[in-house]
Formats: C-alpha cells, structure tokens, sequence
C-alpha cells in the first residue's frame, strides 16, 4: 500500500484508527474458548464489527508467539481474512524486530512476503543495516521506535546523546538511510508535549501513536502538535476497543468504542 | 539451567564454543531438501555431529519465521530435541525482542515456557520495564544487546550519552534492574578493544560474543580482553561452522570446523 492510498482512506472514513489485536485467551469472552480457533474467531469478529470504523489493525505478534504453532496459525488467518476481505485497510505487524543485515533481510520476508503485511515495527539500537533490508520493499513501511509510550522511555530514548536527545538521533539518523521515504515513526500519546519538536524534524511522515487512552494520553493534544498536512498520525488503540466487553456483546461494544475515537477524530478533521 | 552448570560444562568440554542455527534453505545440501523437514534434519545432524565440542546452541529465529508455520515447527523440533537429547546445553533463542511490559511477559512465556529455552536475546531500547518481565523467570537467563557486531553499532550505540557510550549506558542502566543477576550481554568480537571497558562495568557477566569468523573478530583478542574469573564468555560462530560443506559430508565438516575452534579454546583455557 502507497502511502497517498493510506491518507485517501483516512480522508474516506474521517478516521486515522488503529486497532491492535492483541488476543489474550484470558481476556476473550468465555463462550469463545469453545471454538477450534479462538483467537481467530476473536479477531474475525472485531474486524467484521469495526472495519468501517479504523484504517489499519495492528496485532502485537508476542500474543500470537505465546501460544505457539496455534498463535502463529492464527496470526496468519487474522492476515488473510483482513487482506481478502478489507485490502484497502493498513496492517501492522507489531513485531519490534531487528538484526543484522542478512537476518534482518530474513524477517522482512516474513513479514512483507510470507504473511504480506504492509508494515512492521523495528527496534533501532543495531543502526543502519538492520534497518535498511526492511526499507528496500517497494510500498511496505518500517515503523522506527523513536520515543515509545511506556517509563522505560526514559532509561535511554530521551538520554542527551551529544547534545541530542536519543530519539531525536534516531529520526534524524533514519532520514539518511536508503529508501528512507518508507519510514514511519513510533511515538507515544504519553508524551503530547514531544509532538512540536518530532514535527520539526520529520515534519511529513506517518506516526503510529500508542498509549491513548489505557495509557492516559490526550487525543487531542496528539493532533494539536502531531498533525502533518496529510494527516500522518495514526492513533493504536488495543485494550480499550476490543475488551470494551467479555461477554456475548463483545463485537458491539469494540465497535462502540471504536466509533466515539473515530467520532472524536471526524471532528478534529473537519476542524 | 543455573550460570553455576553452563561454568561446569565449559571446564568439561574445554569449550566455550556457541553454534549459531541460522537455516538458509538455499545454503544447506540439497539431499535434504527431499525430506519432510529439511531445517529440522539439517539441525539434528549438525547437533549429532558437534554436541560434544559446544557449550550452546542459538537459533536465530528469524530464519525460522521466515518459512511461517513450517518454520516454526522446526524450531520448535530443534529446542525439542535439544532439551530431550542434551539437557546439559545452554540454549539461546536469538529473538532480539523486547516491548511494554505485559507484551514482554508474553514474549518471555513464549520462549522461556512454551519453547522451554534456557535464555533469549533482547534489545534495551525500551529501557527497564520491556526487560524485566524477561528477569523475573528463574534460572532463565536475558541476553542483552550492548555492542553489536555490525557496521550499524556506530550509529547509536557507540555515540556519546551524558559523556558516557550509549553501550556502557545499557550495561551501567541494567544493572540497576530487579534481578540482573539473570542478564547476560551481547557484545560482537569484532571491538576486541572494546573488553577491556566492558569488564570494568561488568565484571563477572556472561557475554554472548558474535563475530568471530566470518565478520573477522579474533578469538585470542577476545579471550585476552573479556575473559572473566569463570570464563564469562559464549564465542558464537554460525555460518562458519554450518555452511563448512554443502555437500553429503555437511555434519562432519561442521564437527571438523568446530573441533578447530574448541582446540583454540583449550589452549586458552589451559594458558
């Protein structure tokens, strides 16, 4: 997906919404348990419940990992039905990957060929040619953690490196990387404040922005210093939308859920 | 397995030797591509061949997620047929993960519960919270990357953080984690130079050492720098050992590329 059919569908549906499945077993309403695939029929129901609603669907793949051949299986359903049935929606594959060059290049395919998603997330700590192999897919995007949302931020991202904050080195490092125009950026809604200085530095690219909501950031501070002239934010919401309910009326209530964020967003747009 | 018994079996054997899994279908011989699980047969030979001459094994696994469900059916074999077959190896998921804390708990369940692997390789760059729920399993060991042995390191892990490396930040930070006497580092051979700073951080530590071979690092460097009261190092060597024929005769030429480099480390050790 080219990132002008991102920003086309984000204008569409007055929504820049992503909802990230994160399938915990634990969590999944009881009755589904029953079925031969539980975290697929889960994830089936939330994106036949939500779809008009969001533009991209990020699962974390540590909740599919955790149950092994079983998650992977259904990781690998989720994919499918999502690009059969909605391929004008963005998927995400929140992997958090990173090697060097010739491993690197090895996750790339497992990611944009094996299970074709339009993106996926990297850890920039191993530099320049962990990350290149993942730009070098022509309309795939490498989402770069620059400044995520959680405390641990603090221990090294927002470190002074030679006068510069860490994850301010990371975005301007990145820029200089070969088919960098295919990066996006992780930046938590924790830090709302952060947004202006971001902006400066990668005043156009997309940004994938965790934490609104569960983790307390403020939509509307995010899009008040976050928002590029083609948008370029999109706003993960995971708990929040698809545990909105443990029982039968889980779908709806995600739905719901996922309707008075994209309601929020709407307004902000047609500000 | 406890540092206590992965020391014990380095005096053992003589040999602080680590063997690198990384399964390239188009490197391995080709007689195997006709059976049912070509990686997992590649493996067990090599395994057979070398178990005497090495301390560990690592699988990387982006090697394995790149074939999607087959892949992982073969990791999961391969740390099967380890845990079963030589209970007395230290084994190494070479996952390089690491994210907010209740998706590293599921990371952590993944490979220390489901795969039942004795440590796995994490990136700090999520700082505290995204590595201690990889900690907290006992007698589980958190491989962090410090010093990569790639070009890329340079980007940000040798720049200058509040005056001090970004590296030595990671090791010094680490430390200060709830039980860090769990975590070991990865630090590649090819910054021989750099030991000797290491060891003032962390003196006694296991460090997992990439680079030895193929991307030119010298042992005897290594050894003279790094090497602690309780040897304190892992020598990894991948391609150099598994690809040393691609012919019928892969494992032994594997076993004879080992045994040279277990003879190397006897001498050391013996000095």
């Amino acid at each position: 997906m080219t990132t002008q059919q991102l920003t086309d569908q984000i204008k569409k549906k007055k929504s820049f919404l992503c909802i990230g499945l994160d399938v915990d077993l634990n969590k999944i309403p009881k009755h589904l348990l029953d079925t031969e695939d539980p975290i697929f029929e889960f994830n089936k129901a939330i994106i036949d419940a939500t779809h008009h609603l969001c533009v991209a669907y990020k699962p974390n793949t540590a909740f599919y990992e955790a149950y092994g051949i079983k998650g992977w299986k259904a990781l690998e359903k989720t994919i499918q039905y999502l690009n059969q049935n909605h391929p004008d929606i963005f998927t995400i594959a929140d992997a958090k990957r990173g090697d060097i060059g010739n491993t690197s290049t090895m996750y790339a395919k497992a990611f944009f060929e094996d299970l074709a998603f339009d993106s996926v997330t990297i850890a920039p700590y191993m530099g320049k040619d962990s990350v290149e192999p993942f730009l070098a897919f022509k309309n795939k995007h490498t989402i770069l953690l620059a400044l995520t949302s959680n405390t641990g931020a603090f221990d090294f991202q927002t470190k002074s490196i030679d006068g510069k904050e860490l994850y301010k080195q990371v975005l301007e490092t990145s820029k200089t990387y070969q088919n960098s125009e295919n990066l996006m950026y992780v930046v938590g809604a924790t830090k709302a404040e952060y947004f202006s200085d971001i902006r400066k530095i990668i005043p156009n690219s997309f940004l994938l922005v965790p934490g609104v909501g569960a983790q307390g950031g403020n939509l509307q501070d995010v899009c008040k210093y976050g928002m590029s002239d083609n948008v370029g934010l999109l706003i993960n919401s995971s708990r929040g939308i698809i545990y909105a309910s443990n029982k039968e009326d889980f779908a709806q209530a995600a739905a719901n859920n996922a309707k008075a964020l994209q309601q929020q967003m709407e307004e902000i747009l047609n500000m």
